[in-house]
C-alpha cells in the first residue's frame, strides 16, 4: 500500500500564460477526483499569491463539462503570478495551507515555478509539515531540462510557424526586408520554429537567429545584403534574447556604440526596440550611394505566441497528460517531483510522462542543442524533424 | 446581345495583401474560364509593374485543384506593387495590352487600385483603345465607399477579435497595463474589430481609440487610470492612424511636446514606436509618487493582420464572388466598373454583389460611421451587429 495521506489538494499556476496550461490545470483534477484519500481539490488564484491569502476556488465543484471549456481556453484561468516564495513568504503559505488541511500541492509552470515546489516541498520538511509536492512542466520557452519538449512550447511553436509562413508569402508580394522578432529569451526553440513551414528552396526565413549564438552586428548586415543580392528579399527571424560576444542585449549594444540613437527610458526588451533598431541599423547600412534606403519592416511577435487560441492538438493532450501524471505520482505515494514530457517513438509520434527529482529541473534553463543549428544563422533539418511532429496539421499552400 | 469583343483578359494584383485576396484573383478566372469571347487569361505579375515589362503568367492553363489551393492561400500569388501609373507609364501599359490582344484588365486592390483602373480606363478611351476595365475590391482596413464592407476585412477582423481574446485572458491572468496597436491608417473599422469577443462585463478591450477621434493625451491619461482604480489592469486598443486636434500623428505630438524622448530615425508608422510610445508615457504618468511605475506592454500587431491564414469562411466565400461579379459584368458588355459588396439580409446573414462606377469608388476612404463609434473610446452594439456575421465561427472559452 503507497503512502498517501489523507487531506486536501491545492493545484496553482506560474509564469506567463500558454494557450494549454489549463489541460494541465483540468488534468491534475482529472486524475484526483474521486480518489477516496482526497478531499477537496482546491484551485488557488493567481499562484502562490492566492495561497498565501487563502484566495481558492473548489476545483471539484465546478461541473466537469465546464472545466473541459476551461481546458479548451488559453492562458491560465486561475491567474497567475511572477512571485518567488521565500522562507518566509513560505511560512505563509504554510499557514493556509495548514487551515485549508492541504497535503497536496501541484504548481504548473516553467523552471522558476519547479523552484520555487523545490523551496516550499524543503521548507515543509524542514518545518515537519507533510506536504506533497509536484510540479507540471509548463513553458513557451521549451527552456526546461529533463523534457523532450515542454507543454505550451508546441502551441507557441505553432503559431509563430503560422506567422512566418503567411508573412513569407506577404514579402514574396511586396519583396523587401522583414525582421520578425520572437519570444525566448535564453533559449532558441520558439525562433527556431519560424523555418517550420519552408516549402520552397527560396521561402522564408531565409536568416534565422538565436541566442545560443553570438550575434555579429557586421556579419548580420553582410548576411541580410547577401540575401538580398540573391533573391530581392530577405525575411528575417530574430530571438528577442540576442547577444553580443560580452553577453551584451544587442540593442544596447548598438546604441552604446552609436550605431542607432537611443530611445529614452524604453525598455530594450518587450517591446518593438529591439526590431526597430535592427531595422534601422540595416536601413542605415545598406542604402546605396546617392540611392534610396531598401524597404525594411520590423514586426516583433507579442503576446499571441503565448496565447492564441489555437492550441496544437498534441500539445493539448500531452498538458492534460502531464497533469493527470502528477496526480498519479501524488497518489503512488511520490513525495515530491516534477513530471518530465518523453518521446517515446518518432514515427508515428508518441509521448509519455515520467517523474523526476525537482531538483534535476529547479532553476535550469535548456538551450537549442549544437545539432539543432546549422551554421550562425539557420537550423539543422534534425530540429525541423524534432518539431514536425509537435505542432499539428498545418495550412495547406498554393503558388502560381 | 451584348457588346463583349474577342480578346484575351488580364489580372492582377494591387497594394497590401490579404488572405482572400487569392479567392478574387480565382474568381474572375472561374467567371471567363471557358466563354467564347475570351481567349487566354493572363496574369500579371506585381501588379502594374508585370503589365508593362509583359511578364505574364497563363492562368487558364492552370490545374483547377492547384488554382483551387492558390484560393486558399493568403497574400497576392501574382506579386503585388504599390506602383500608381501616371499618363506614361500607362502608353507602357497599353503597349503590352496590344501586344497580348488584351480587351479585358480585372485589378484587385484598394481605393488605390480602383483609382488606376479608372485612369488606365480613361486613357484607353482617350487613345481610341477598346479596354474593358474592372476594380474587384479588397482592403483589410474596410475603407472603400459604396461597399457594406470590403472582402479582405472580416479575416483580418477575425485575427484581431482573436488576438485580443486570447491577450484579455492573458491580462486577466497578469495584470496590468497591455497597449496593442492595429493597423488602419484611416478608418477604425479593423481597431474596432479588437472588442468583438467581449464575454464578460469585465472582459478587455476596457478602451478603443480610433483614427475617426481626437485622441488627447492627458484624456488617455486619465481613461487608463479609471479603468486600472476600477479593475487592476487595462487592455487597450490603439488604431496606428491616432490624431491629435490638429491632426498631427501622436508619435510626434508626443515628441514634440517633450513628453517622450526621440527615437532617431525610427518611423513614426509601420514601428513599434507609437505603442511603445504610449507605453513610456503611461510609466511616467501612473507612477505613483515614491513608486513603482505600473506594469505596462504594447504589442504592435504587424502584418499577421493582412497574411494570417486562417480566413473568415463569410469572407473566401464573398472575395471568390467578388472576382466573379467582375467576369460576369464584362461578359455581359459592362465598359467598366468597380464591384461592391451589398448586405442583403442581417439574419440570417446574407450579401450579394453590384457594379457601381470607378469614379465613385476611386481614391475615396470611407471612415466608421458616427453610430458605429460610442463615447470617445469605445464601439457601439451597433457596430458589433455588423462586425458580428462576417467573421466566421469563433473559439469557445470557459473560466472559473
Amino acid at each position: 500500500m503507497p503512502d498517501v495521506p489523507s487531506g486536501n489538494a491545492i493545484v496553482a499556476q506560474s509564469g506567463g500564460p500558454s494557450a494549454v496550461i489549463n489541460q494541465s490545470l483540468v488534468g491534475v483534477v482529472d486524475g484526483l477526483r474521486g480518489h477516496r484519500s482526497i478531499g477537496t481539490i482546491y484551485g488557488a488564484r493567481h499562484g502562490v499569491r492566492g495561497m498565501v491569502k487563502g484566495d481558492v476556488v473548489d476545483l471539484g465543484a465546478v461541473d466537469p463539462q465546464r472545466l473541459e471549456l476551461v481546458a479548451a481556453t488559453p492562458s491560465s484561468a486561475l491567474g497567475s503570478t511572477r512571485d518567488k516564495p521565500d522562507r518566509a513568504y513560505c511560512e505563509n503559505i504554510f499557514a493556509t495551507l495548514k487551515k485549508l488541511h492541504v497535503r497536496y500541492f501541484f504548481y504548473i509552470g516553467g523552471n522558476d515555478s519547479s523552484d520555487t515546489c523545490r523551496i516550499v516541498s524543503e521548507l515543509a520538511g524542514a518545518s515537519g509539515y507533510d506536504l506533497r509536492c509536484f510540479h507540471v512542466p509548463k513553458t513557451v520557452d521549451n527552456d526546461l531540462v529533463m523534457n523532450d519538449h515542454t507543454p505550451g512550447y508546441p502551441s507557441a511553436a505553432r503559431y509563430v510557424a503560422t506567422m512566418f509562413m503567411g508573412d513569407n508569402l506577404d514579402n514574396r508580394a511586396l519583396p523587401g526586408i522583414k525582421i520578425n522578432v520572437v519570444m525566448g529569451r535564453h533559449a532558441g526553440f520558439l525562433t527556431a520554429a519560424a523555418a517550420l513551414m519552408r516549402l520552397r528552396e527560396d521561402d522564408g526565413p531565409h536568416l534565422v537567429y538565436l541566442p545560443e549564438r553570438i550575434f555579429d552586428v557586421d556579419r548580420f548586415v553582410g548576411d541580410v545584403e547577401r540575401c538580398m543580392s540573391r533573391l530581392g528579399r530577405c525575411q528575417i527571424a530574430v530571438s528577442e534574447g540576442i547577444v553580443d560576444k560580452d553577453k551584451q542585449p544587442i540593442g544596447a549594444t548598438l546604441i552604446r556604440t552609436g550605431q542607432v540613437d537611443a530611445h529614452g527610458n524604453v525598455q530594450l526588451s518587450g517591446s518593438g526596440a529591439l526590431g526597430d533598431q535592427l531595422a534601422e541599423l540595416l536601413k542605415q547600412k545598406l542604402t546605396p550611394a546617392g540611392g534610396k534606403p531598401p524597404r525594411v519592416r520590423a514586426d516583433t511577435l507579442g503576446y499571441a505566441q503565448r496565447c492564441w487560441p489555437d492550441p496544437s492538438p498534441v500539445d493539448s493532450r500531452e498538458a492534460r497528460e502531464a497533469g493527470r501524471a502528477a496526480a498519479r505520482a501524488a497518489l503512488a505515494g511520490e513525495l515530491s517531483g516534477s513530471v518530465a514530457v518523453q518521446r517515446l517513438r518518432q514515427e508515428p509520434y508518441e509521448s509519455g510522462m515520467k517523474l523526476v527529482k525537482l531538483a534535476d529541473v529547479a532553476a535550469k534553463t535548456r538551450h537549442m542543442p549544437e545539432e539543432f543549428m546549422k551554421g550562425e544563422n539557420n537550423v539543422s533539418e534534425a530540429f525541423l524533424d524534432y518539431l514536425r511532429p509537435l505542432v499539428g496539421p498545418m495550412p495547406s499552400i498554393g503558388w502560381l
